[in-house]
Protein backbone atom coordinates (compact mmCIF):
# COMPACT_ATOMS: atom_id res chain seq x y z
CA UNK A 1 0.00 0.00 0.00
CA UNK A 2 1.48 3.46 -0.95
CA UNK A 3 0.60 6.00 1.27
CA UNK A 4 -1.59 9.50 0.99
CA UNK A 5 -0.62 12.97 -0.48
CA UNK A 6 -2.54 14.98 1.92
CA UNK A 7 -2.83 18.95 0.92
CA UNK A 8 -3.70 20.52 3.96
CA UNK A 9 -5.00 24.19 4.01
CA UNK A 10 -4.09 26.11 7.23
CA UNK A 11 -6.05 29.65 6.61
CA UNK A 12 -4.90 33.69 6.45
CA UNK A 13 -2.43 33.01 8.93
CA UNK A 14 -3.88 33.24 13.06
CA UNK A 15 -2.84 29.09 14.01
CA UNK A 16 -6.00 29.53 15.34
CA UNK A 17 -7.94 29.40 11.94
CA UNK A 18 -6.61 25.99 11.22
CA UNK A 19 -9.27 23.42 10.97
CA UNK A 20 -9.21 20.82 13.77
CA UNK A 21 -9.40 17.81 11.21
CA UNK A 22 -5.90 19.74 10.10
CA UNK A 23 -4.51 20.53 13.39
CA UNK A 24 -5.24 16.95 13.96
CA UNK A 25 -3.94 15.65 10.78
CA UNK A 26 -0.40 17.58 11.08
CA UNK A 27 -0.43 16.48 15.23
CA UNK A 28 -0.43 12.90 14.15
CA UNK A 29 2.05 13.57 10.69
CA UNK A 30 5.14 11.56 10.49
CA UNK A 31 6.73 13.64 7.05
CA UNK A 32 5.41 17.04 6.56
CA UNK A 33 6.25 19.08 3.03
CA UNK A 34 5.81 22.62 2.83
CA UNK A 35 6.87 25.69 0.44
CA UNK A 36 9.97 27.80 1.86
CA UNK A 37 10.87 30.71 -0.33
CA UNK A 38 14.21 31.00 -1.07
CA UNK A 39 16.14 32.65 2.15
CA UNK A 40 13.40 33.20 3.99
CA UNK A 41 10.93 31.84 6.40
CA UNK A 42 7.93 29.59 5.46
CA UNK A 43 4.74 31.24 5.89
CA UNK A 44 2.85 27.70 5.82
CA UNK A 45 5.02 26.51 8.60
CA UNK A 46 4.71 29.55 10.81
CA UNK A 47 1.11 29.12 10.80
CA UNK A 48 1.09 25.21 11.54
CA UNK A 49 3.80 25.73 14.05
CA UNK A 50 1.91 24.26 17.31
CA UNK A 51 0.68 21.29 15.66
CA UNK A 52 4.10 19.65 14.27
CA UNK A 53 5.60 17.11 16.20
CA UNK A 54 9.11 17.51 16.98
CA UNK A 55 9.96 14.11 15.60
CA UNK A 56 8.53 14.95 12.32
CA UNK A 57 10.63 14.61 9.16
CA UNK A 58 10.35 17.50 7.23
CA UNK A 59 10.75 18.42 3.38
CA UNK A 60 10.96 22.24 2.85
CA UNK A 61 10.24 23.21 -0.98
CA UNK A 62 12.72 26.35 -1.86
CA UNK A 63 10.79 28.24 -4.06
CA UNK A 64 11.80 32.26 -5.82
CA UNK A 65 8.64 34.33 -4.55
CA UNK A 66 9.53 36.19 -7.91
CA UNK A 67 6.05 36.42 -10.10
CA UNK A 68 7.86 36.45 -13.14
CA UNK A 69 9.76 33.34 -12.22
CA UNK A 70 6.25 30.98 -11.73
CA UNK A 71 5.31 28.35 -12.13
CA UNK A 72 9.02 26.68 -11.56
CA UNK A 73 7.83 23.82 -12.85
CA UNK A 74 11.32 21.79 -11.75
CA UNK A 75 11.20 22.82 -8.35
CA UNK A 76 8.00 21.52 -7.89
CA UNK A 77 8.58 18.01 -10.17
CA UNK A 78 12.01 17.67 -8.01
CA UNK A 79 9.66 18.01 -4.49
CA UNK A 80 7.22 15.35 -6.24
CA UNK A 81 9.87 13.23 -6.50
CA UNK A 82 11.01 13.39 -3.21
CA UNK A 83 7.47 12.99 -1.70
CA UNK A 84 7.19 10.56 -3.84
CA UNK A 85 9.88 8.36 -1.65
CA UNK A 86 7.92 8.50 1.25
CA UNK A 87 4.58 7.77 -0.46
CA UNK A 88 6.54 4.80 -1.60
CA UNK A 89 7.03 3.50 1.61
CA UNK A 90 3.53 3.81 2.33
CA UNK A 91 3.98 6.91 4.52
CA UNK A 92 1.11 9.97 4.18
CA UNK A 93 2.94 13.19 3.27
CA UNK A 94 1.33 16.40 5.01
CA UNK A 95 1.94 18.91 2.36
CA UNK A 96 1.18 22.36 4.41
CA UNK A 97 -0.96 25.20 1.96
CA UNK A 98 -1.59 29.07 3.73
CA UNK A 99 -4.99 29.75 2.78
CA UNK A 100 -6.89 27.03 1.08
CA UNK A 101 -4.65 24.35 -1.52
CA UNK A 102 -6.72 24.86 -4.41
CA UNK A 103 -7.25 28.74 -4.29
CA UNK A 104 -4.27 30.13 -5.97
CA UNK A 105 -2.03 27.73 -3.95
CA UNK A 106 0.91 26.29 -5.46
CA UNK A 107 0.19 22.62 -4.25
CA UNK A 108 -1.51 21.98 -7.09
CA UNK A 109 1.40 21.69 -8.74
CA UNK A 110 2.06 18.69 -6.30
CA UNK A 111 -1.02 17.34 -6.99
CA UNK A 112 -0.34 17.71 -10.62
CA UNK A 113 2.59 15.80 -10.88
CA UNK A 114 1.29 12.85 -7.84
CA UNK A 115 -2.05 12.27 -8.47
CA UNK A 116 -2.35 9.61 -11.15
CA UNK A 117 -0.23 7.71 -9.32
CA UNK A 118 -0.78 7.68 -5.36
CA UNK A 119 -4.07 8.75 -3.54
CA UNK A 120 -4.72 12.47 -2.43
CA UNK A 121 -7.18 13.90 0.15
CA UNK A 122 -7.92 17.55 0.26
CA UNK A 123 -8.72 19.29 3.67
CA UNK A 124 -9.89 22.59 2.42
CA UNK A 125 -8.78 25.54 4.72
CA UNK A 126 -10.55 29.05 5.80
CA UNK A 127 -9.21 31.01 2.47
CA UNK A 128 -7.63 35.00 2.23
CA UNK A 129 -10.88 36.04 1.00
CA UNK A 130 -13.04 35.15 4.29
CA UNK A 131 -9.88 36.24 5.79
CA UNK A 132 -9.96 39.77 4.63
CA UNK A 133 -13.69 40.15 4.40
CA UNK A 134 -13.72 39.31 8.53
CA UNK A 135 -10.84 41.56 9.10
CA UNK A 136 -12.08 44.86 7.18
CA UNK A 137 -15.71 43.37 8.85
CA UNK A 138 -16.75 43.95 5.15
CA UNK A 139 -19.40 41.21 4.02
CA UNK A 140 -18.80 39.89 0.32
CA UNK A 141 -21.89 38.90 -0.75
CA UNK A 142 -25.53 37.82 -0.32
CA UNK A 143 -28.30 36.26 -2.27
CA UNK A 144 -28.10 36.72 -5.91
CA UNK A 145 -25.18 38.74 -5.91
CA UNK A 146 -22.11 37.32 -8.18
CA UNK A 147 -18.50 37.69 -7.05
CA UNK A 148 -15.41 38.28 -8.44
CA UNK A 149 -12.03 37.01 -7.38
CA UNK A 150 -9.59 38.92 -9.67
CA UNK A 151 -5.44 38.74 -9.41
CA UNK A 152 -3.92 42.31 -9.24
CA UNK A 153 -0.93 41.60 -11.25
CA UNK A 154 -3.37 40.62 -14.08
CA UNK A 155 -3.15 43.68 -17.27
CA UNK A 156 -4.47 46.83 -16.71
CA UNK A 157 -7.22 46.69 -19.13
CA UNK A 158 -8.13 43.27 -18.79
CA UNK A 159 -8.68 44.26 -15.11
CA UNK A 160 -10.68 47.41 -16.04
CA UNK A 161 -13.25 45.27 -18.59
CA UNK A 162 -13.69 42.62 -15.99
CA UNK A 163 -14.77 45.45 -12.83
CA UNK A 164 -16.67 47.19 -15.46
CA UNK A 165 -18.11 43.96 -16.30
CA UNK A 166 -19.12 42.87 -12.53
CA UNK A 167 -20.35 46.41 -11.46
CA UNK A 168 -22.87 46.90 -14.07
CA UNK A 169 -24.89 43.77 -12.17
CA UNK A 170 -24.83 43.42 -8.73
CA UNK A 171 -21.59 42.05 -7.22
CA UNK A 172 -18.77 42.27 -4.75
CA UNK A 173 -15.25 41.90 -6.03
CA UNK A 174 -11.83 41.01 -4.32
CA UNK A 175 -8.73 41.88 -5.60
CA UNK A 176 -6.10 39.58 -4.75
CA UNK A 177 -1.92 39.69 -4.89
CA UNK A 178 -2.14 43.42 -4.85
CA UNK A 179 2.06 43.82 -3.79
CA UNK A 180 3.74 46.47 -6.16
CA UNK A 181 0.28 47.01 -8.20
CA UNK A 182 -1.38 49.40 -5.56
CA UNK A 183 -1.13 52.45 -7.73
CA UNK A 184 -2.60 50.21 -11.02
CA UNK A 185 -5.52 49.13 -9.33
CA UNK A 186 -6.21 52.31 -7.77
CA UNK A 187 -6.32 54.12 -10.99
CA UNK A 188 -8.62 51.56 -12.41
CA UNK A 189 -10.97 51.85 -9.52
CA UNK A 190 -10.69 55.60 -9.77
CA UNK A 191 -11.31 55.34 -13.58
CA UNK A 192 -14.16 53.59 -12.68
CA UNK A 193 -15.71 55.70 -9.68
CA UNK A 194 -15.13 52.91 -7.47
CA UNK A 195 -11.96 54.12 -5.68
CA UNK A 196 -13.78 55.60 -2.32
CA UNK A 197 -15.70 52.51 -0.87
CA UNK A 198 -12.92 50.06 -1.52
CA UNK A 199 -10.92 48.60 1.44
CA UNK A 200 -7.09 47.56 1.27
CA UNK A 201 -6.66 44.61 3.97
CA UNK A 202 -2.89 43.49 4.30
CA UNK A 203 -1.46 40.19 6.77
CA UNK A 204 -5.30 39.35 7.95
CA UNK A 205 -5.87 37.61 11.69
CA UNK A 206 -1.89 38.37 12.10
CA UNK A 207 -0.92 40.48 15.24
CA UNK A 208 0.10 43.00 12.24
CA UNK A 209 -3.14 43.39 10.33
CA UNK A 210 -3.55 46.59 8.47
CA UNK A 211 -7.17 47.52 7.62
CA UNK A 212 -7.76 50.64 6.03
CA UNK A 213 -9.31 52.86 3.08
CA UNK A 214 -7.78 52.21 -0.22
CA UNK A 215 -7.71 56.15 -0.75
CA UNK A 216 -5.14 56.26 2.42
CA UNK A 217 -2.29 54.08 1.27
CA UNK A 218 0.71 55.04 -0.22
CA UNK A 219 1.10 54.64 -3.63
CA UNK A 220 4.52 54.71 -3.33
CA UNK A 221 5.40 51.89 -0.69
CA UNK A 222 5.04 48.33 -1.77
CA UNK A 223 2.32 46.49 0.00
CA UNK A 224 2.55 42.95 0.67
CA UNK A 225 2.72 40.05 -1.99
CA UNK A 226 -0.30 38.72 -0.25
CA UNK A 227 -2.04 42.03 0.47
CA UNK A 228 -5.92 42.60 -0.59
CA UNK A 229 -8.59 45.08 -1.83
CA UNK A 230 -12.52 44.09 -1.37
CA UNK A 231 -14.76 46.58 -3.41
CA UNK A 232 -18.36 45.80 -1.56
CA UNK A 233 -21.42 45.55 -3.92
CA UNK A 234 -23.93 47.73 -4.10
CA UNK A 235 -26.12 47.00 -0.78
CA UNK A 236 -29.09 45.82 -2.76
CA UNK A 237 -30.69 44.50 0.52
CA UNK A 238 -29.26 47.24 3.14
CA UNK A 239 -27.15 44.64 4.71
CA UNK A 240 -23.95 46.61 4.34
CA UNK B 1 -20.15 47.31 28.97
CA UNK B 2 -22.10 45.65 26.50
CA UNK B 3 -21.15 42.20 24.99
CA UNK B 4 -19.42 41.03 21.37
CA UNK B 5 -21.64 39.62 18.39
CA UNK B 6 -19.67 36.89 17.37
CA UNK B 7 -20.13 35.75 13.75
CA UNK B 8 -18.98 32.14 13.73
CA UNK B 9 -17.95 30.38 10.40
CA UNK B 10 -18.70 26.38 10.94
CA UNK B 11 -17.42 25.60 7.64
CA UNK B 12 -19.25 23.14 4.95
CA UNK B 13 -20.40 20.71 7.09
CA UNK B 14 -17.90 18.39 9.00
CA UNK B 15 -17.74 19.15 12.22
CA UNK B 16 -14.17 18.61 11.80
CA UNK B 17 -13.78 21.47 9.37
CA UNK B 18 -14.15 23.86 12.05
CA UNK B 19 -11.66 26.05 13.04
CA UNK B 20 -9.65 25.45 16.42
CA UNK B 21 -10.84 29.33 16.69
CA UNK B 22 -14.36 28.59 16.66
CA UNK B 23 -14.47 25.72 18.35
CA UNK B 24 -12.97 27.02 21.54
CA UNK B 25 -15.86 30.40 21.31
CA UNK B 26 -18.34 27.71 21.11
CA UNK B 27 -16.61 25.41 23.90
CA UNK B 28 -16.86 28.93 26.25
CA UNK B 29 -20.20 30.05 25.03
CA UNK B 30 -22.98 31.13 27.29
CA UNK B 31 -25.27 32.24 24.92
CA UNK B 32 -26.33 30.99 20.82
CA UNK B 33 -28.10 32.33 18.21
CA UNK B 34 -28.40 29.73 14.72
CA UNK B 35 -31.10 30.28 11.75
CA UNK B 36 -33.20 27.58 11.69
CA UNK B 37 -35.11 26.37 8.96
CA UNK B 38 -39.29 26.34 9.32
CA UNK B 39 -40.10 23.19 11.13
CA UNK B 40 -36.20 21.66 10.04
CA UNK B 41 -33.20 20.97 11.78
CA UNK B 42 -30.53 24.03 11.73
CA UNK B 43 -27.70 22.75 9.56
CA UNK B 44 -25.39 25.38 11.46
CA UNK B 45 -26.12 23.78 14.42
CA UNK B 46 -26.01 20.61 13.46
CA UNK B 47 -22.20 21.28 12.78
CA UNK B 48 -21.80 23.02 15.88
CA UNK B 49 -22.84 20.22 18.02
CA UNK B 50 -19.74 18.54 19.30
CA UNK B 51 -18.82 21.84 20.48
CA UNK B 52 -21.72 23.24 22.10
CA UNK B 53 -21.92 23.03 25.64
CA UNK B 54 -25.10 21.43 27.44
CA UNK B 55 -25.69 25.14 29.56
CA UNK B 56 -25.77 27.61 26.60
CA UNK B 57 -29.25 29.46 25.95
CA UNK B 58 -29.87 28.54 22.45
CA UNK B 59 -32.06 31.37 20.60
CA UNK B 60 -32.99 29.69 17.07
CA UNK B 61 -33.90 31.94 13.78
CA UNK B 62 -37.03 30.58 12.72
CA UNK B 63 -36.49 31.67 8.98
CA UNK B 64 -38.40 30.80 5.67
CA UNK B 65 -36.21 28.90 3.72
CA UNK B 66 -37.70 29.38 0.39
CA UNK B 67 -35.44 31.66 -1.94
CA UNK B 68 -38.72 33.44 -3.13
CA UNK B 69 -39.18 34.84 0.82
CA UNK B 70 -35.86 36.24 1.52
CA UNK B 71 -34.66 38.37 2.95
CA UNK B 72 -37.00 38.13 5.93
CA UNK B 73 -36.20 41.55 7.89
CA UNK B 74 -38.80 41.51 10.38
CA UNK B 75 -37.59 38.27 11.48
CA UNK B 76 -33.59 39.16 11.55
CA UNK B 77 -35.01 42.79 13.07
CA UNK B 78 -37.03 40.57 15.75
CA UNK B 79 -34.17 37.94 16.40
CA UNK B 80 -31.62 41.18 16.60
CA UNK B 81 -33.55 42.88 19.22
CA UNK B 82 -33.61 39.53 21.16
CA UNK B 83 -29.74 38.80 20.83
CA UNK B 84 -29.67 42.95 21.55
CA UNK B 85 -31.04 42.05 25.37
CA UNK B 86 -28.29 39.62 26.47
CA UNK B 87 -25.60 42.17 24.41
CA UNK B 88 -26.68 44.84 26.98
CA UNK B 89 -26.06 42.43 29.75
CA UNK B 90 -22.44 42.32 29.03
CA UNK B 91 -23.01 38.45 27.58
CA UNK B 92 -21.16 38.24 24.64
CA UNK B 93 -23.80 36.22 21.93
CA UNK B 94 -22.22 33.52 19.55
CA UNK B 95 -23.81 33.41 15.88
CA UNK B 96 -23.48 29.90 14.19
CA UNK B 97 -23.15 30.30 10.43
CA UNK B 98 -22.65 27.61 7.90
CA UNK B 99 -19.77 28.06 5.78
CA UNK B 100 -18.33 31.96 6.39
CA UNK B 101 -20.66 34.50 8.03
CA UNK B 102 -19.89 37.31 4.91
CA UNK B 103 -20.26 34.75 1.96
CA UNK B 104 -23.88 34.47 1.05
CA UNK B 105 -24.65 34.17 4.65
CA UNK B 106 -27.52 35.31 6.45
CA UNK B 107 -25.59 36.64 9.37
CA UNK B 108 -25.07 39.85 7.55
CA UNK B 109 -28.96 40.82 8.57
CA UNK B 110 -28.10 40.04 12.08
CA UNK B 111 -24.48 42.35 11.36
CA UNK B 112 -26.36 45.08 9.42
CA UNK B 113 -28.74 45.34 12.34
CA UNK B 114 -26.60 45.08 15.34
CA UNK B 115 -23.29 46.65 14.42
CA UNK B 116 -23.78 50.30 14.74
CA UNK B 117 -24.29 49.86 18.84
CA UNK B 118 -22.13 46.87 19.53
CA UNK B 119 -18.86 45.54 18.87
CA UNK B 120 -18.41 42.83 16.47
CA UNK B 121 -16.13 40.29 16.00
CA UNK B 122 -15.51 37.76 13.10
CA UNK B 123 -14.21 34.29 12.75
CA UNK B 124 -13.79 33.10 9.24
CA UNK B 125 -15.06 29.79 8.13
CA UNK B 126 -13.92 27.88 5.02
CA UNK B 127 -16.41 28.18 2.67
CA UNK B 128 -18.38 26.02 0.24
CA UNK B 129 -16.48 26.99 -2.33
CA UNK B 130 -13.10 25.42 -0.69
CA UNK B 131 -15.27 22.28 0.32
CA UNK B 132 -16.55 21.65 -3.10
CA UNK B 133 -13.25 21.43 -4.62
CA UNK B 134 -11.71 19.44 -2.34
CA UNK B 135 -14.41 17.24 -2.31
CA UNK B 136 -14.20 17.43 -6.34
CA UNK B 137 -9.91 17.36 -6.04
CA UNK B 138 -10.32 20.16 -8.54
CA UNK B 139 -8.22 23.15 -8.21
CA UNK B 140 -10.54 26.53 -8.49
CA UNK B 141 -7.70 29.05 -9.83
CA UNK B 142 -3.99 29.94 -9.88
CA UNK B 143 -1.96 32.64 -10.65
CA UNK B 144 -3.33 35.05 -13.15
CA UNK B 145 -6.77 34.01 -13.31
CA UNK B 146 -10.01 34.99 -12.42
CA UNK B 147 -12.40 32.94 -9.69
CA UNK B 148 -16.50 33.81 -10.34
CA UNK B 149 -19.10 32.67 -8.34
CA UNK B 150 -22.66 32.90 -9.40
CA UNK B 151 -25.74 32.38 -8.05
CA UNK B 152 -27.97 29.62 -10.09
CA UNK B 153 -30.91 31.66 -9.79
CA UNK B 154 -29.85 34.61 -11.14
CA UNK B 155 -31.67 34.91 -14.88
CA UNK B 156 -30.29 32.33 -17.64
CA UNK B 157 -29.64 35.50 -19.89
CA UNK B 158 -27.51 37.01 -16.98
CA UNK B 159 -26.08 34.11 -16.23
CA UNK B 160 -24.71 33.17 -19.88
CA UNK B 161 -23.59 36.71 -20.10
CA UNK B 162 -21.13 36.55 -16.61
CA UNK B 163 -20.15 33.04 -17.62
CA UNK B 164 -19.25 33.84 -21.09
CA UNK B 165 -16.84 37.21 -19.73
CA UNK B 166 -14.89 35.19 -17.44
CA UNK B 167 -14.45 31.94 -19.98
CA UNK B 168 -12.94 34.59 -22.67
CA UNK B 169 -10.24 35.04 -20.45
CA UNK B 170 -8.83 32.12 -18.37
CA UNK B 171 -10.83 31.71 -14.79
CA UNK B 172 -12.59 29.29 -12.98
CA UNK B 173 -16.57 29.70 -12.34
CA UNK B 174 -18.43 28.48 -9.37
CA UNK B 175 -21.92 28.49 -10.05
CA UNK B 176 -23.68 27.60 -6.49
CA UNK B 177 -27.34 27.31 -4.88
CA UNK B 178 -28.09 25.01 -7.59
CA UNK B 179 -31.33 23.67 -6.12
CA UNK B 180 -34.08 23.74 -8.89
CA UNK B 181 -31.82 25.20 -11.39
CA UNK B 182 -29.82 22.40 -12.50
CA UNK B 183 -31.75 22.40 -16.17
CA UNK B 184 -31.08 26.03 -16.40
CA UNK B 185 -27.16 25.99 -15.85
CA UNK B 186 -26.79 22.68 -18.34
CA UNK B 187 -28.40 24.49 -20.87
CA UNK B 188 -26.45 27.93 -20.45
CA UNK B 189 -22.95 25.37 -20.05
CA UNK B 190 -23.61 23.85 -23.14
CA UNK B 191 -24.38 26.31 -24.84
CA UNK B 192 -20.78 28.07 -23.90
CA UNK B 193 -19.64 24.11 -24.67
CA UNK B 194 -18.54 24.45 -21.38
CA UNK B 195 -20.80 21.43 -19.59
CA UNK B 196 -18.65 18.81 -20.69
CA UNK B 197 -15.84 19.65 -18.42
CA UNK B 198 -18.11 21.07 -15.57
CA UNK B 199 -18.39 18.74 -12.09
CA UNK B 200 -21.52 18.64 -9.65
CA UNK B 201 -20.90 18.31 -6.00
CA UNK B 202 -23.86 18.36 -2.99
CA UNK B 203 -23.23 17.66 0.23
CA UNK B 204 -19.27 18.71 0.39
CA UNK B 205 -17.45 17.12 3.45
CA UNK B 206 -20.41 14.63 4.77
CA UNK B 207 -20.80 11.18 4.40
CA UNK B 208 -23.35 11.88 1.68
CA UNK B 209 -21.17 14.07 -0.25
CA UNK B 210 -22.14 13.52 -3.99
CA UNK B 211 -19.34 14.12 -6.71
CA UNK B 212 -20.64 13.22 -10.71
CA UNK B 213 -20.44 14.92 -13.98
CA UNK B 214 -23.11 17.74 -14.61
CA UNK B 215 -24.06 15.26 -17.94
CA UNK B 216 -25.01 13.03 -15.46
CA UNK B 217 -26.94 14.58 -13.27
CA UNK B 218 -30.55 13.77 -13.84
CA UNK B 219 -32.61 17.31 -14.98
CA UNK B 220 -35.75 15.89 -13.51
CA UNK B 221 -34.96 15.67 -10.00
CA UNK B 222 -34.19 18.97 -7.48
CA UNK B 223 -30.71 19.31 -6.51
CA UNK B 224 -30.14 20.28 -2.98
CA UNK B 225 -30.10 24.16 -2.32
CA UNK B 226 -26.70 24.43 -1.18
CA UNK B 227 -25.23 21.97 -4.46
CA UNK B 228 -22.81 23.46 -7.05
CA UNK B 229 -21.48 23.35 -9.82
CA UNK B 230 -17.69 24.15 -10.87
CA UNK B 231 -16.14 25.11 -14.11
CA UNK B 232 -12.38 24.76 -14.32
CA UNK B 233 -10.03 27.07 -16.04
CA UNK B 234 -8.43 26.43 -19.31
CA UNK B 235 -6.04 24.31 -17.42
CA UNK B 236 -2.38 27.06 -18.62
CA UNK B 237 -0.41 25.62 -16.51
CA UNK B 238 -0.44 21.88 -16.80
CA UNK B 239 -1.61 21.91 -13.37
CA UNK B 240 -5.18 20.08 -13.51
Amino acid sequence: MTGTLVGVGLGPGDAELVTVKAARRIETAKVIAYPSPEGGESFAREIAKPYIPKDAIEIPISVPMKEARFPAQEIYRSAASEIAKYLDQGCDVIVLCQGDPFFYGSFMYLFAELKGAYSVEIIPGVSSLMGCAAAAKQPLCARLEALSVLPAPMHENELRCRIEGVNKGLGGIVIIKIGRHVKKVKRVLHSLRLAEKAVFIAHASLPQERVMKLMEVDDETDSPYFSTILVPGRDPYGSR
